[in-house]
Protein backbone atom coordinates (compact mmCIF):
# COMPACT_ATOMS: atom_id res chain seq x y z
CA UNK A 1 0.00 0.00 0.00
CA UNK A 2 1.27 3.58 -1.28
CA UNK A 3 0.51 5.10 2.16
CA UNK A 4 1.80 2.03 4.50
CA UNK A 5 0.96 3.37 7.81
CA UNK A 6 -2.94 3.52 7.14
CA UNK A 7 -5.29 6.15 5.62
CA UNK A 8 -8.54 7.70 6.12
CA UNK A 9 -11.41 7.00 3.79
CA UNK A 10 -14.38 9.17 3.49
CA UNK A 11 -17.26 8.90 1.49
CA UNK A 12 -18.43 12.70 1.46
CA UNK A 13 -21.90 13.44 -0.06
CA UNK A 14 -24.17 16.26 -0.35
CA UNK A 15 -25.65 16.21 3.03
CA UNK A 16 -23.84 13.41 5.09
CA UNK A 17 -20.03 11.84 5.43
CA UNK A 18 -19.23 8.52 6.27
CA UNK A 19 -15.07 8.36 7.63
CA UNK A 20 -13.28 4.82 7.62
CA UNK A 21 -10.11 4.49 9.08
CA UNK A 22 -7.86 1.47 7.28
CA UNK A 23 -4.92 0.38 9.25
CA UNK A 24 -1.85 -1.02 7.42
CA UNK A 25 -3.36 -4.17 7.32
CA UNK A 26 -6.43 -2.94 4.96
CA UNK A 27 -8.93 -3.46 7.90
CA UNK A 28 -11.56 -0.91 9.27
CA UNK A 29 -11.11 -0.72 12.83
CA UNK A 30 -12.75 2.93 13.34
CA UNK A 31 -15.69 4.91 11.95
CA UNK A 32 -18.05 7.28 11.91
CA UNK A 33 -21.12 9.30 10.28
CA UNK A 34 -22.45 12.67 10.91
CA UNK A 35 -24.41 15.31 8.87
CA UNK A 36 -21.75 17.18 7.67
CA UNK A 37 -22.14 16.81 4.13
CA UNK A 38 -20.65 19.31 1.13
CA UNK A 39 -23.51 21.60 1.30
CA UNK A 40 -23.11 22.20 4.95
CA UNK A 41 -19.42 22.73 5.13
CA UNK A 42 -18.96 25.34 2.12
CA UNK A 43 -16.12 27.88 1.12
CA UNK A 44 -12.99 27.72 2.94
CA UNK A 45 -14.83 25.48 5.35
CA UNK A 46 -13.13 22.43 4.61
CA UNK A 47 -9.62 22.41 6.29
CA UNK A 48 -11.53 22.72 9.50
CA UNK A 49 -13.62 19.80 8.49
CA UNK A 50 -10.85 17.54 7.59
CA UNK A 51 -8.96 18.21 11.12
CA UNK A 52 -12.28 17.10 13.09
CA UNK A 53 -11.90 13.73 10.67
CA UNK A 54 -8.17 13.66 11.78
CA UNK A 55 -9.22 14.38 15.74
CA UNK A 56 -11.54 11.95 15.49
CA UNK A 57 -10.09 8.81 13.53
CA UNK A 58 -6.04 9.91 13.31
CA UNK A 59 -3.50 12.03 12.01
CA UNK A 60 -3.29 9.86 8.41
CA UNK A 61 -3.65 10.73 4.91
CA UNK A 62 -7.13 11.24 3.56
CA UNK A 63 -9.06 9.30 1.03
CA UNK A 64 -11.90 11.45 -0.31
CA UNK A 65 -14.60 10.77 -2.30
CA UNK A 66 -17.80 11.83 -3.69
CA UNK A 67 -19.22 15.31 -4.11
CA UNK A 68 -16.48 16.69 -2.13
CA UNK A 69 -14.96 16.46 -5.54
CA UNK A 70 -17.71 18.56 -6.99
CA UNK A 71 -17.57 22.23 -7.46
CA UNK A 72 -19.71 22.38 -4.37
CA UNK A 73 -16.86 20.86 -2.30
CA UNK A 74 -13.08 21.19 -1.60
CA UNK A 75 -11.52 20.79 -5.08
CA UNK A 76 -12.96 19.89 -8.46
CA UNK A 77 -11.80 16.81 -9.62
CA UNK A 78 -12.58 16.47 -12.81
CA UNK A 79 -14.49 13.76 -14.36
CA UNK A 80 -12.34 10.58 -15.97
CA UNK A 81 -14.21 9.08 -19.18
CA UNK A 82 -15.56 6.10 -19.04
CA UNK A 83 -14.52 3.17 -19.27
CA UNK A 84 -12.86 3.54 -16.28
CA UNK A 85 -11.09 1.46 -13.90
CA UNK A 86 -9.12 1.63 -11.06
CA UNK A 87 -5.67 2.52 -12.76
CA UNK A 88 -7.63 5.42 -14.53
CA UNK A 89 -9.57 6.58 -11.47
CA UNK A 90 -5.66 6.40 -9.29
CA UNK A 91 -3.65 8.27 -11.83
CA UNK A 92 -6.63 11.27 -11.92
CA UNK A 93 -6.83 11.93 -8.35
CA UNK A 94 -6.82 15.61 -7.30
CA UNK A 95 -4.49 16.48 -4.20
CA UNK A 96 -5.78 19.19 -2.39
CA UNK A 97 -3.10 19.07 0.12
CA UNK A 98 -0.09 16.99 0.59
CA UNK A 99 -1.67 14.17 2.27
CA UNK A 100 -5.67 14.74 0.93
CA UNK A 101 -5.80 13.12 -2.20
CA UNK A 102 -9.43 13.53 -3.55
CA UNK A 103 -11.21 10.78 -6.31
CA UNK A 104 -12.82 12.12 -9.31
CA UNK A 105 -16.45 11.06 -10.49
CA UNK A 106 -16.64 9.20 -13.72
CA UNK A 107 -18.43 10.49 -16.79
CA UNK A 108 -19.91 8.39 -20.00
CA UNK A 109 -20.82 10.21 -23.26
CA UNK A 110 -22.34 8.18 -25.80
CA UNK A 111 -25.37 6.51 -27.66
CA UNK A 112 -26.89 10.15 -27.58
CA UNK A 113 -26.68 10.44 -23.66
CA UNK A 114 -24.32 11.81 -21.31
CA UNK A 115 -24.06 11.15 -17.48
CA UNK A 116 -21.81 11.46 -14.64
CA UNK A 117 -21.32 9.95 -10.89
CA UNK A 118 -19.32 10.68 -8.26
CA UNK A 119 -18.92 8.18 -5.04
CA UNK A 120 -20.60 5.43 -6.80
CA UNK A 121 -17.10 4.30 -8.88
CA UNK A 122 -15.23 3.17 -5.94
CA UNK A 123 -18.08 1.03 -4.72
CA UNK A 124 -18.07 -0.53 -8.58
CA UNK A 125 -14.74 -0.96 -9.15
CA UNK A 126 -13.99 -2.43 -5.31
CA UNK A 127 -16.84 -4.90 -5.50
CA UNK A 128 -15.03 -6.39 -8.61
CA UNK A 129 -11.64 -5.67 -7.18
CA UNK A 130 -12.24 -7.97 -4.02
CA UNK A 131 -14.31 -10.56 -6.10
CA UNK A 132 -17.88 -9.34 -4.84
CA UNK A 133 -18.91 -9.22 -8.48
CA UNK A 134 -17.92 -10.44 -11.94
CA UNK A 135 -15.90 -8.13 -14.13
CA UNK A 136 -18.32 -8.17 -16.95
CA UNK A 137 -21.92 -7.85 -15.75
CA UNK A 138 -24.66 -5.23 -15.08
CA UNK A 139 -25.10 -3.43 -11.65
CA UNK A 140 -27.81 -1.71 -9.79
CA UNK A 141 -26.84 1.13 -7.70
CA UNK A 142 -30.05 2.77 -5.76
CA UNK A 143 -29.97 5.80 -3.93
CA UNK A 144 -31.30 9.40 -4.65
CA UNK A 145 -29.96 8.69 -8.02
CA UNK A 146 -29.96 5.46 -8.69
CA UNK A 147 -26.65 4.20 -11.54
CA UNK A 148 -27.06 1.30 -13.68
CA UNK A 149 -23.73 0.43 -14.38
CA UNK A 150 -22.41 -1.85 -17.38
CA UNK A 151 -18.63 -3.44 -16.33
CA UNK A 152 -16.53 -4.78 -19.28
CA UNK A 153 -13.04 -6.11 -17.99
CA UNK A 154 -13.47 -4.79 -14.41
CA UNK A 155 -13.54 -1.40 -15.77
CA UNK A 156 -17.02 1.04 -15.93
CA UNK A 157 -17.82 0.69 -19.34
CA UNK A 158 -21.31 2.51 -19.47
CA UNK A 159 -23.80 3.68 -17.20
CA UNK A 160 -27.16 5.76 -16.51
CA UNK A 161 -28.93 7.55 -13.69
CA UNK A 162 -32.49 7.17 -13.02
CA UNK A 163 -34.01 10.15 -10.64
CA UNK A 164 -36.10 7.72 -8.45
CA UNK A 165 -34.74 8.29 -5.19
CA UNK A 166 -34.96 12.06 -5.57
CA UNK A 167 -38.19 11.71 -7.29
CA UNK A 168 -39.84 9.60 -4.62
CA UNK A 169 -38.57 11.55 -1.90
CA UNK A 170 -39.90 15.14 -3.49
CA UNK A 171 -43.80 13.22 -3.48
CA UNK A 172 -43.15 12.63 0.19
CA UNK A 173 -42.11 15.83 0.96
CA UNK A 174 -43.94 18.54 -1.10
CA UNK A 175 -46.55 16.69 -3.39
CA UNK A 176 -50.39 16.36 -3.25
CA UNK A 177 -49.67 12.45 -2.57
CA UNK A 178 -47.13 13.70 1.15
CA UNK A 179 -49.98 12.42 3.02
CA UNK A 180 -50.04 9.00 1.89
CA UNK A 181 -46.42 8.54 1.98
CA UNK A 182 -45.27 8.60 5.53
CA UNK A 183 -45.91 4.46 5.84
CA UNK A 184 -42.08 2.61 5.55
CA UNK A 185 -42.07 1.19 2.27
CA UNK A 186 -42.71 -2.75 2.05
CA UNK A 187 -42.14 -6.12 -0.49
CA UNK A 188 -45.77 -6.97 -0.42
CA UNK A 189 -48.57 -7.29 -2.71
CA UNK A 190 -48.78 -3.93 -3.37
CA UNK A 191 -45.21 -3.18 -3.99
CA UNK A 192 -45.29 -6.03 -6.26
CA UNK A 193 -47.92 -5.31 -8.55
CA UNK A 194 -47.03 -1.64 -8.86
CA UNK A 195 -43.62 -3.20 -9.85
CA UNK A 196 -44.73 -5.33 -12.66
CA UNK A 197 -46.99 -1.88 -13.65
CA UNK A 198 -43.93 0.19 -14.02
CA UNK A 199 -42.10 -2.49 -15.81
CA UNK A 200 -44.74 -2.62 -18.80
CA UNK A 201 -45.60 1.38 -18.35
CA UNK A 202 -43.11 4.04 -17.67
CA UNK A 203 -45.93 6.66 -18.24
CA UNK A 204 -45.54 7.42 -14.22
CA UNK A 205 -46.58 10.75 -13.95
CA UNK A 206 -50.05 9.71 -15.35
CA UNK A 207 -50.09 6.57 -13.11
CA UNK A 208 -49.30 9.00 -9.43
CA UNK A 209 -52.85 10.90 -9.43
CA UNK A 210 -54.76 7.87 -10.17
CA UNK A 211 -53.20 6.07 -6.54
CA UNK A 212 -54.85 9.38 -4.57
CA UNK A 213 -57.73 8.68 -6.76
CA UNK A 214 -58.76 5.21 -5.37
CA UNK A 215 -58.69 6.17 -2.32
CA UNK A 216 -60.73 9.07 -2.40
CA UNK A 217 -63.24 6.65 -4.17
CA UNK A 218 -62.45 4.25 -1.79
CA UNK A 219 -60.89 1.16 -3.81
CA UNK A 220 -57.80 1.58 -2.41
CA UNK A 221 -56.52 1.35 1.22
CA UNK A 222 -54.38 4.65 1.86
CA UNK A 223 -52.05 2.20 3.79
CA UNK A 224 -50.97 0.71 0.51
CA UNK A 225 -49.91 3.85 -1.21
CA UNK A 226 -46.06 4.80 -0.20
CA UNK A 227 -45.17 0.83 -1.26
CA UNK A 228 -47.47 1.18 -4.25
CA UNK A 229 -45.95 4.30 -5.25
CA UNK A 230 -42.71 3.30 -4.79
CA UNK A 231 -43.32 0.34 -6.88
CA UNK A 232 -44.19 1.60 -9.55
CA UNK A 233 -41.56 4.47 -9.56
CA UNK A 234 -38.39 1.16 -9.39
CA UNK A 235 -40.31 -0.87 -11.90
CA UNK A 236 -39.90 1.94 -14.24
CA UNK A 237 -36.18 2.11 -13.42
CA UNK A 238 -35.69 -1.37 -13.59
CA UNK A 239 -37.21 -1.28 -17.18
CA UNK A 240 -34.93 1.14 -17.84
CA UNK A 241 -31.93 -0.64 -16.35
CA UNK A 242 -32.39 -3.70 -17.90
CA UNK A 243 -33.52 -1.97 -21.78
CA UNK A 244 -35.18 -4.57 -22.90
CA UNK A 245 -32.71 -7.11 -22.50
CA UNK A 246 -33.17 -10.50 -21.64
CA UNK A 247 -32.20 -9.93 -17.65
CA UNK A 248 -29.74 -12.43 -16.24
CA UNK A 249 -27.83 -12.04 -12.65
CA UNK A 250 -28.09 -8.47 -11.90
CA UNK A 251 -26.20 -7.26 -8.47
CA UNK A 252 -27.43 -4.86 -6.73
CA UNK A 253 -25.05 -2.92 -4.46
CA UNK A 254 -26.10 0.14 -1.80
CA UNK A 255 -27.82 0.19 1.52
CA UNK A 256 -29.98 -2.83 2.17
CA UNK A 257 -33.26 -1.01 3.00
CA UNK A 258 -33.13 0.44 -0.76
CA UNK A 259 -31.10 -2.98 -2.55
CA UNK A 260 -34.13 -5.12 -1.20
CA UNK A 261 -37.05 -3.17 -3.02
CA UNK A 262 -34.32 -2.61 -6.35
CA UNK A 263 -34.00 -6.65 -5.97
CA UNK A 264 -37.84 -7.22 -5.51
CA UNK A 265 -38.72 -5.44 -8.53
CA UNK A 266 -35.67 -6.79 -10.89
CA UNK A 267 -37.19 -10.29 -9.99
CA UNK A 268 -40.65 -9.32 -10.89
CA UNK A 269 -38.66 -8.56 -14.41
CA UNK A 270 -37.78 -12.37 -14.55
CA UNK A 271 -33.85 -11.18 -13.12
CA UNK A 272 -31.77 -13.12 -10.61
CA UNK A 273 -30.94 -10.06 -8.40
CA UNK A 274 -27.84 -10.68 -5.45
CA UNK A 275 -27.61 -7.79 -2.82
CA UNK A 276 -24.55 -6.26 -1.51
CA UNK A 277 -23.69 -3.92 0.81
CA UNK A 278 -22.89 -0.70 -0.46
CA UNK A 279 -20.26 -0.08 2.48
CA UNK A 280 -18.22 -3.30 2.36
CA UNK A 281 -17.53 -2.30 -1.80
CA UNK A 282 -16.87 1.10 -0.73
CA UNK A 283 -13.78 -0.08 1.58
CA UNK A 284 -12.69 -2.49 -1.35
CA UNK A 285 -12.72 -0.11 -3.40
CA UNK A 286 -10.62 2.81 -1.34
CA UNK A 287 -8.31 0.46 -0.29
CA UNK A 288 -7.44 -0.56 -4.18
CA UNK A 289 -6.98 3.12 -5.06
CA UNK A 290 -4.33 3.48 -1.71
CA UNK A 291 -2.47 1.05 -2.86
CA UNK A 292 -1.95 2.88 -6.44
CA UNK A 293 -0.76 5.90 -4.68
CA UNK B 1 -81.83 31.46 -15.01
CA UNK B 2 -83.02 30.41 -11.86
CA UNK B 3 -80.84 33.12 -9.78
CA UNK B 4 -82.70 35.79 -12.17
CA UNK B 5 -81.02 38.78 -10.19
CA UNK B 6 -78.02 37.24 -11.01
CA UNK B 7 -75.53 35.44 -8.92
CA UNK B 8 -71.33 34.81 -8.10
CA UNK B 9 -69.37 32.18 -9.42
CA UNK B 10 -66.70 31.57 -7.42
CA UNK B 11 -63.70 28.63 -9.24
CA UNK B 12 -62.25 28.28 -5.48
CA UNK B 13 -59.07 26.17 -5.90
CA UNK B 14 -56.59 24.81 -3.26
CA UNK B 15 -54.02 27.61 -3.28
CA UNK B 16 -56.42 30.55 -4.69
CA UNK B 17 -59.83 31.97 -6.17
CA UNK B 18 -61.36 33.73 -8.85
CA UNK B 19 -65.01 35.09 -8.28
CA UNK B 20 -67.15 36.67 -11.12
CA UNK B 21 -70.55 38.50 -10.41
CA UNK B 22 -72.93 37.80 -13.61
CA UNK B 23 -75.81 39.82 -13.90
CA UNK B 24 -79.03 39.16 -14.77
CA UNK B 25 -78.15 39.10 -18.46
CA UNK B 26 -75.38 36.41 -17.98
CA UNK B 27 -72.24 38.85 -18.39
CA UNK B 28 -69.71 39.02 -16.32
CA UNK B 29 -69.33 42.83 -15.01
CA UNK B 30 -66.90 42.28 -11.82
CA UNK B 31 -64.29 39.96 -10.77
CA UNK B 32 -61.57 39.62 -8.47
CA UNK B 33 -59.31 37.06 -7.67
CA UNK B 34 -56.83 36.80 -4.38
CA UNK B 35 -54.79 33.85 -2.44
CA UNK B 36 -57.16 32.97 -0.25
CA UNK B 37 -57.13 29.00 -1.17
CA UNK B 38 -59.20 26.26 0.66
CA UNK B 39 -56.34 25.33 2.43
CA UNK B 40 -55.88 29.03 4.05
CA UNK B 41 -59.15 28.97 4.72
CA UNK B 42 -59.52 25.82 7.07
CA UNK B 43 -62.35 24.80 9.56
CA UNK B 44 -65.10 27.18 10.19
CA UNK B 45 -63.83 29.86 8.37
CA UNK B 46 -65.72 29.69 5.32
CA UNK B 47 -69.06 31.67 6.34
CA UNK B 48 -66.30 34.98 6.64
CA UNK B 49 -64.62 34.46 3.70
CA UNK B 50 -67.84 33.88 1.70
CA UNK B 51 -69.10 37.13 3.50
CA UNK B 52 -65.78 38.67 2.27
CA UNK B 53 -66.75 37.72 -1.71
CA UNK B 54 -70.38 39.44 -1.26
CA UNK B 55 -68.84 42.35 0.25
CA UNK B 56 -67.05 42.63 -2.63
CA UNK B 57 -68.91 41.55 -5.32
CA UNK B 58 -72.72 42.07 -3.94
CA UNK B 59 -75.01 40.13 -2.34
CA UNK B 60 -75.90 37.65 -4.65
CA UNK B 61 -76.10 34.10 -4.30
CA UNK B 62 -73.19 31.86 -5.19
CA UNK B 63 -72.55 28.74 -7.18
CA UNK B 64 -69.06 27.52 -5.94
CA UNK B 65 -66.45 24.99 -7.82
CA UNK B 66 -63.39 23.13 -7.51
CA UNK B 67 -61.72 22.56 -4.00
CA UNK B 68 -64.35 24.15 -2.07
CA UNK B 69 -66.40 20.61 -2.43
CA UNK B 70 -63.33 18.63 -1.60
CA UNK B 71 -62.90 17.08 2.18
CA UNK B 72 -60.81 20.22 2.50
CA UNK B 73 -63.02 22.45 1.48
CA UNK B 74 -66.41 23.89 2.76
CA UNK B 75 -68.85 21.15 2.47
CA UNK B 76 -67.89 17.91 0.48
CA UNK B 77 -69.46 17.45 -2.38
CA UNK B 78 -69.84 13.96 -3.61
CA UNK B 79 -68.43 13.37 -6.84
CA UNK B 80 -70.57 12.87 -10.05
CA UNK B 81 -69.63 9.35 -11.74
CA UNK B 82 -69.11 9.64 -15.74
CA UNK B 83 -70.56 9.81 -18.22
CA UNK B 84 -71.57 13.55 -17.09
CA UNK B 85 -73.06 16.47 -18.11
CA UNK B 86 -74.81 19.64 -16.84
CA UNK B 87 -78.03 18.24 -15.94
CA UNK B 88 -76.14 15.21 -14.01
CA UNK B 89 -73.57 18.05 -11.95
CA UNK B 90 -76.87 20.56 -11.70
CA UNK B 91 -78.98 17.65 -10.08
CA UNK B 92 -75.89 17.21 -7.70
CA UNK B 93 -75.28 20.27 -6.27
CA UNK B 94 -74.85 20.42 -2.87
CA UNK B 95 -76.07 23.75 -0.66
CA UNK B 96 -73.78 24.71 1.60
CA UNK B 97 -76.69 27.57 2.49
CA UNK B 98 -79.66 28.64 1.35
CA UNK B 99 -78.14 30.94 -1.32
CA UNK B 100 -74.58 28.99 -1.43
CA UNK B 101 -74.08 25.85 -4.28
CA UNK B 102 -70.97 23.41 -4.34
CA UNK B 103 -70.43 22.15 -7.44
CA UNK B 104 -69.88 18.52 -7.14
CA UNK B 105 -66.81 17.06 -8.67
CA UNK B 106 -66.62 14.19 -11.31
CA UNK B 107 -65.34 10.44 -11.22
CA UNK B 108 -64.39 7.79 -14.00
CA UNK B 109 -63.98 4.03 -12.87
CA UNK B 110 -62.61 2.07 -15.56
CA UNK B 111 -60.05 -0.06 -17.88
CA UNK B 112 -58.18 -0.52 -14.38
CA UNK B 113 -58.34 3.62 -13.87
CA UNK B 114 -59.85 5.49 -11.57
CA UNK B 115 -59.64 8.95 -11.64
CA UNK B 116 -61.15 12.14 -10.24
CA UNK B 117 -61.61 15.95 -11.11
CA UNK B 118 -62.82 19.50 -9.11
CA UNK B 119 -63.50 22.20 -11.07
CA UNK B 120 -62.22 21.18 -14.63
CA UNK B 121 -66.01 20.00 -15.09
CA UNK B 122 -67.37 23.42 -15.27
CA UNK B 123 -65.23 24.36 -17.74
CA UNK B 124 -65.57 21.18 -20.18
CA UNK B 125 -68.98 21.45 -19.93
CA UNK B 126 -69.54 25.19 -20.39
CA UNK B 127 -66.98 25.06 -23.63
CA UNK B 128 -69.34 22.81 -25.42
CA UNK B 129 -72.83 24.69 -24.27
CA UNK B 130 -71.21 27.40 -25.49
CA UNK B 131 -70.38 25.77 -28.81
CA UNK B 132 -66.67 26.10 -28.06
CA UNK B 133 -65.68 22.78 -28.72
CA UNK B 134 -67.62 20.17 -30.27
CA UNK B 135 -69.85 17.47 -28.31
CA UNK B 136 -67.54 15.08 -29.18
CA UNK B 137 -63.78 15.05 -29.18
CA UNK B 138 -60.81 15.50 -27.08
CA UNK B 139 -59.71 18.18 -24.70
CA UNK B 140 -56.64 18.50 -22.70
CA UNK B 141 -56.54 20.98 -19.75
CA UNK B 142 -53.34 21.77 -18.31
CA UNK B 143 -53.31 23.18 -14.84
CA UNK B 144 -51.15 21.49 -11.85
CA UNK B 145 -52.68 18.19 -13.21
CA UNK B 146 -53.26 18.05 -16.56
CA UNK B 147 -56.94 16.20 -17.37
CA UNK B 148 -57.32 14.54 -20.81
CA UNK B 149 -61.14 14.27 -21.26
CA UNK B 150 -62.99 12.57 -23.87
CA UNK B 151 -66.37 14.50 -24.43
CA UNK B 152 -69.00 12.40 -26.00
CA UNK B 153 -73.06 13.97 -26.71
CA UNK B 154 -72.00 16.80 -24.56
CA UNK B 155 -70.84 14.91 -21.46
CA UNK B 156 -67.87 14.13 -19.92
CA UNK B 157 -67.37 10.24 -20.81
CA UNK B 158 -63.69 9.35 -19.87
CA UNK B 159 -60.80 11.25 -18.22
CA UNK B 160 -57.10 10.87 -17.34
CA UNK B 161 -55.26 13.21 -15.15
CA UNK B 162 -51.42 13.40 -15.74
CA UNK B 163 -49.58 15.08 -12.56
CA UNK B 164 -46.92 17.07 -15.11
CA UNK B 165 -47.60 20.43 -13.92
CA UNK B 166 -47.26 19.58 -10.00
CA UNK B 167 -44.00 17.59 -11.27
CA UNK B 168 -42.12 20.88 -13.34
CA UNK B 169 -43.00 22.63 -9.68
CA UNK B 170 -41.68 20.29 -7.51
CA UNK B 171 -38.49 19.81 -9.76
CA UNK B 172 -37.92 23.65 -10.05
CA UNK B 173 -38.78 24.13 -5.87
CA UNK B 174 -37.16 21.56 -4.48
CA UNK B 175 -34.95 19.25 -6.55
CA UNK B 176 -31.17 19.25 -8.02
CA UNK B 177 -31.97 20.70 -10.83
CA UNK B 178 -33.86 24.15 -9.27
CA UNK B 179 -30.51 26.15 -10.27
CA UNK B 180 -31.48 25.25 -13.94
CA UNK B 181 -35.27 25.68 -14.02
CA UNK B 182 -35.59 29.52 -13.37
CA UNK B 183 -35.70 30.89 -16.60
CA UNK B 184 -39.37 31.12 -18.24
CA UNK B 185 -40.32 28.12 -20.49
CA UNK B 186 -40.66 28.66 -24.47
CA UNK B 187 -41.39 27.16 -27.24
CA UNK B 188 -38.34 26.97 -28.96
CA UNK B 189 -35.99 24.52 -30.64
CA UNK B 190 -34.85 22.83 -27.17
CA UNK B 191 -38.65 22.40 -26.61
CA UNK B 192 -39.78 20.82 -29.73
CA UNK B 193 -36.73 18.40 -29.69
CA UNK B 194 -37.61 17.18 -25.89
CA UNK B 195 -41.59 17.36 -27.02
CA UNK B 196 -40.77 14.47 -29.65
CA UNK B 197 -38.29 13.24 -27.20
CA UNK B 198 -40.96 12.93 -24.60
CA UNK B 199 -43.37 11.48 -26.75
CA UNK B 200 -41.57 8.39 -28.07
CA UNK B 201 -39.92 8.08 -24.44
CA UNK B 202 -41.95 8.32 -21.44
CA UNK B 203 -39.12 7.51 -18.87
CA UNK B 204 -38.76 10.58 -17.75
CA UNK B 205 -36.88 9.82 -14.47
CA UNK B 206 -34.33 7.85 -16.42
CA UNK B 207 -34.17 11.35 -18.79
CA UNK B 208 -33.95 14.57 -16.28
CA UNK B 209 -30.20 13.57 -14.46
CA UNK B 210 -28.80 13.33 -18.34
CA UNK B 211 -29.96 17.19 -18.55
CA UNK B 212 -27.44 17.95 -15.71
CA UNK B 213 -25.21 16.04 -16.84
CA UNK B 214 -24.89 17.86 -20.55
CA UNK B 215 -24.43 20.60 -18.88
CA UNK B 216 -21.75 19.98 -16.08
CA UNK B 217 -19.71 17.93 -18.91
CA UNK B 218 -20.36 21.38 -21.36
CA UNK B 219 -22.66 19.80 -24.31
CA UNK B 220 -25.64 21.88 -23.68
CA UNK B 221 -26.45 25.17 -22.39
CA UNK B 222 -28.27 25.63 -19.11
CA UNK B 223 -30.43 28.29 -20.55
CA UNK B 224 -31.78 25.75 -22.55
CA UNK B 225 -32.75 23.45 -19.45
CA UNK B 226 -36.23 25.09 -18.33
CA UNK B 227 -37.49 24.48 -22.27
CA UNK B 228 -35.92 20.91 -22.19
CA UNK B 229 -37.39 19.72 -19.21
CA UNK B 230 -40.98 21.06 -19.70
CA UNK B 231 -41.05 20.08 -23.17
CA UNK B 232 -39.77 16.48 -21.87
CA UNK B 233 -42.67 16.03 -19.37
CA UNK B 234 -45.33 17.30 -21.28
CA UNK B 235 -44.33 15.26 -24.61
CA UNK B 236 -44.44 11.99 -22.35
CA UNK B 237 -47.78 13.64 -20.96
CA UNK B 238 -49.48 14.08 -24.86
CA UNK B 239 -48.22 10.59 -25.67
CA UNK B 240 -50.41 9.71 -22.55
CA UNK B 241 -53.36 11.58 -23.53
CA UNK B 242 -53.08 10.72 -27.50
CA UNK B 243 -52.88 7.29 -26.31
CA UNK B 244 -51.58 5.78 -29.52
CA UNK B 245 -54.53 7.20 -31.34
CA UNK B 246 -53.88 9.53 -34.59
CA UNK B 247 -54.40 12.43 -33.68
CA UNK B 248 -56.92 14.67 -35.01
CA UNK B 249 -58.22 18.13 -33.69
CA UNK B 250 -57.66 18.76 -29.81
CA UNK B 251 -58.82 21.26 -27.45
CA UNK B 252 -56.33 22.78 -24.96
CA UNK B 253 -58.03 24.61 -22.52
CA UNK B 254 -56.74 26.49 -19.46
CA UNK B 255 -54.71 29.53 -18.93
CA UNK B 256 -52.52 30.90 -22.15
CA UNK B 257 -49.25 30.44 -21.08
CA UNK B 258 -50.03 26.86 -20.80
CA UNK B 259 -52.18 25.76 -23.31
CA UNK B 260 -49.15 27.30 -26.02
CA UNK B 261 -46.68 24.65 -24.49
CA UNK B 262 -49.23 21.79 -24.44
CA UNK B 263 -50.47 22.86 -28.23
CA UNK B 264 -47.11 23.03 -29.16
CA UNK B 265 -46.72 19.87 -28.03
CA UNK B 266 -49.64 17.89 -29.77
CA UNK B 267 -48.46 19.63 -32.84
CA UNK B 268 -44.89 17.68 -33.02
CA UNK B 269 -46.95 14.39 -31.93
CA UNK B 270 -49.50 15.34 -35.72
CA UNK B 271 -52.46 16.62 -33.94
CA UNK B 272 -54.01 20.18 -35.26
CA UNK B 273 -54.58 22.03 -31.51
CA UNK B 274 -56.57 24.77 -30.93
CA UNK B 275 -56.33 26.63 -27.81
CA UNK B 276 -59.59 28.22 -25.41
CA UNK B 277 -59.15 30.46 -22.67
CA UNK B 278 -60.33 28.61 -19.60
CA UNK B 279 -61.95 31.83 -17.51
CA UNK B 280 -64.16 31.82 -20.79
CA UNK B 281 -65.02 28.30 -20.66
CA UNK B 282 -65.40 28.44 -17.21
CA UNK B 283 -67.73 31.38 -17.32
CA UNK B 284 -69.77 29.91 -19.64
CA UNK B 285 -70.21 26.81 -17.62
CA UNK B 286 -71.13 27.71 -14.08
CA UNK B 287 -74.13 30.11 -16.32
CA UNK B 288 -75.60 27.14 -17.67
CA UNK B 289 -75.44 25.05 -13.75
CA UNK B 290 -76.73 28.11 -12.62
CA UNK B 291 -80.06 28.08 -15.56
CA UNK B 292 -80.90 24.56 -13.71
CA UNK B 293 -81.44 25.52 -10.20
Amino acid sequence: MGWSQGFIAVDWGTSNRRAYRIDAAGRNCAEFEDDKGVLSVGDGGFPAAIGEIRERLGDLPLLLAGMIGSSRGWKEAPYVASPAGLDEIAKALVWAGEREAIVPGVSFVGGGRADVMRGEEVQLLGAVAAGLIEPHGLVCHPGTHNKWAIMRDGRIEEFRTVMTGELFALLKEHSILSDLLGAPVEVNDAFRAAARHGLSNQAVAAELFGVRARILLGLAAPEEAAAYISGLLIGADVRTGLAGSTPGRVAVMGRPELTRLYAAAISEAGGEPFELDGEECFLAGAIKIAERI
